[in-house]
């Protein structure tokens, strides 16, 4: 055992930091006997030093200014928990100039300034350590960066947003409405008031821009990454869905096309079948399935979110920080096997699809469709409708949904771009894709 | 990057030794990118010098004695992977002595010396590792090592043999006997001529005592975990499974009964709800779930056998070998949070279970049996019965299946022994746990 302790710098204690905060005490003893590092927290930094908090910390320990812990000699490793990308930047980027090994679950700032961060990292020789970014409690980075180091990397399929799971979970399960289903999220505590950023599907965007420059060796601007949200899906769509042997994920695909050299990048809910692993993935737990060239398909599970899982993970970086500044040769840093892969137009993407009209009681109404489908060359291979009720002026709008078989996803905006020009056919029809997961055993 | 490359001699050219090396041949440029360290396979140590491979070796690679390889001053790290516990006992323990590190992926050899082995490695503080011994490609000992640090392990519940994965998911989803089902698996490659170990659970045993002894910082002899397998259970079971919402999969149990201080450790064939995603691991694949008190529910999922699913393990802890070659005092080794946890007496474990015994179809059976449970206070929830044949007495026997409250193993058998009794029940009714795995959502 080292004789002195590795000082700790805590900013933020929000649900995560406090997270990080109870669990360093309350399991000090097991995690000293396991790293074999005696360590202690010496400052924290918060908002509000008159706040009442559910976390009993010594009054000593508290500053409400981040400086004062960055700035501490004695403090050798900042973990940086306070979310948001303008002061954590100044934090992290001071921190690393100042030497000082940095934790983050920070992935709007990963997302946004990563490739700057990255470099400062490298150039300063000063680690970041990120395993909370892109799944909560998932060890999802160190898999990719250590246990599944001899891969190329084929593609990372996840569900990795818990709120947007928990909705659709509750969509699919007790058939409830959309609206409903938020609401119930947010009273249980697995929505934010403001819950944009977890149903536009832009909190799995970040988290995926992380796990493909992991993957891929390289950053990715977030203007590359195509996101559709969850919030135009109803519960019709779980009715059709199920009938049909499937259930409705929000996925995010990150695919390598090796013929092209190109990456696919996206997040869009998604017919999976009923029989994926993927579809067993309920509620606000998350899932990554990963697929390499030599390990063949693999998938991490667990909480994505929350106070204590996402603190299983800052430690485990926090012990990794804690190992390396003792042995600083030991790091590597971020996995440098960068291929000039292109990113893949959302155009150009293929798959087959579910898409679900509404369209006038009347005559003629699926001939003209399907032959504006057959006129692009889209194939359909089923299809299924449910009656509607009548608007104002006494035309029935009833639910028409057609299977479609493997096209571009450009060449169906075209079609739909012309179904939409009928009066019969009401605009913005629900286009799901469906992913065909592999395996089946 | 260091000048000289770090040297590697392979012990084993099989199936296994044959993908680390076709990997480390192909990937090279990968793993040295990643990971910043040249290095080469220096000896490749084989039984049979003339036997004809389907792997490229250069001839002068090639020795059929091992200890040209681990007594070769210019070789590093040494790569066991010749299976079975007698020649890989002299070959790892001459390795240690000699100051080498070890890669190895034998579970059995760690299930029976393991105690002995990690001595060995702390006493001459040459490390050991082996994250393929209990997985395959699935990164579960990295996980329980590192990612999971933080956590007090509450219980570790898998599919870890994926041999009697196979055999289970063909009589689940095909309906086959077992009998087919094992042949097929046999002619696919999926099982051994002698498929003993696999459906017998003693191979799943192997990998549970590997991973309880990561998890509780101790090392578990093999005569404390009790073991069933799969040999006894018919699609008959897989039909009453599947009318009652489950379906059934080899499980090993690790779990703290904090209570009592006692580790519940076992390996039997067992129910599972069909929607609980264990449900889902299909064919050969096999899911570790691991529930720890900070991060929650977490899963791991992959290929646990083969080929390249397991050079891909073995080859993570080459790297992390290397690493740590150059920066010896980096190891941390193995685990050390040993508490004193008593095993528990499979007697005194508690579950509801599902029993289907054969009975003649003849007045007062059912009432004979549920009159024994109820002596043995053992509440009955459900009934389910199915018609059978007629014996060479002419005597017709039924399936009966009965689903039976929570109660302790011993007490079940107890009242097992007496129903046996009866000339109208047939002996060795199949008895399996019905295991209520956490969460749902």
């Amino acid at each position: 055992m080292t004789e002195k302790p590795i000082q700790l710098g805590l900013i933020g204690l929000g649900t995560v930091g406090s997270g990080v905060y109870e669990t360093l005490c309350r399991n000090h003893a097991l995690l000293e006997a396991r790293c074999k590092i005696p360590f202690l927290v010496k400052k924290i930094a918060v908002s509000d030093l008159s706040k009442k908090r559910d976390t009993e910390v010594p009054a000593e320990l508290l500053t409400d200014d981040w400086h004062d812990v960055v700035n501490d000699p004695e403090i050798d490793i900042i973990i940086e928990l306070i979310g948001g990308t303008k002061t954590a930047y100044d934090i992290v980027t001071s921190a690393l100039r100042a030497g000082k090994p940095v934790v983050t679950g920070n992935k709007a700032l990963l997302a946004e300034f990563g490739s700057e961060i990255f470099k400062l990292s490298s150039e300063k020789g000063t680690p970041i350590y990120f395993e909370a970014s892109a799944g909560g409690g998932i060890p999802i980075i160190q898999s990719l960066q250590t246990s599944l180091i001899c891969n190329h990397i084929d593609s990372i399929v996840g569900i990795i947003n818990g709120t947007s799971n928990y909705i659709l979970s509750a969509m699919g399960e007790g058939g409830a409405d959309y609206a409903d289903a938020l609401q119930k999220a947010q009273e249980l505590g697995f929505a934010e008031l403001d819950p944009t950023l977890d149903v536009n599907g832009w909190d799995a965007a970040h988290k995926a821009l992380i796990l493909a420059t992991l993957a891929y060796g390289t950053t990715i601007s977030p203007d590359k990454i195509f996101v559709q949200g969850i919030e135009n899906i109803t519960s019709k769509d779980f009715n059709f869905a199920k009938k049909l042997g499937y259930t409705i994920k929000l996925l995010v695909i990150i695919r390598l096309h090796k013929d092209s050299g190109k990456l696919e990048l996206r997040v869009q809910p998604s017919f999976v079948h009923d029989w994926h692993i993927l579809a067993s993935v309920n509620g606000v737990f998350n899932a990554i399935a990963v697929t390499g060239d030599i390990v063949g398909e693999t998938l991490f599970y667990g909480r994505g979110a929350g106070k204590n899982p996402t603190a299983s993970a800052v430690i485990s970086d926090v012990i990794t920080a804690m190992r390396e500044r003792l042995h600083p040769e030991y790091h590597t840093g971020f996995l440098p096997y960068a291929q000039p892969y292109g990113i893949m137009d959302i155009n150009e993407t293929i798959s087959s699809y579910y898409v679900r009209f509404q369209v006038a009681d009347q005559p003629g109404v699926i001939a003209e469709i399907a032959h504006i489908l057959a006129t692009f060359g889209i194939g359909i291979s089923a299809t299924s409708s449910a009656q509607g009720v009548s608007d104002c002026n006494g035309i029935i709008w009833n639910d028409l949904v057609f299977m479609l078989h493997a096209c571009e996803w450009g060449q169906l905006q075209l079609a739909l771009q012309e179904t939409a020009q009928s009066q019969f056919v009401a605009p913005n029809p629900c286009v799901l894709r469906i992913e065909h997961l592999l395996p089946k055993a």
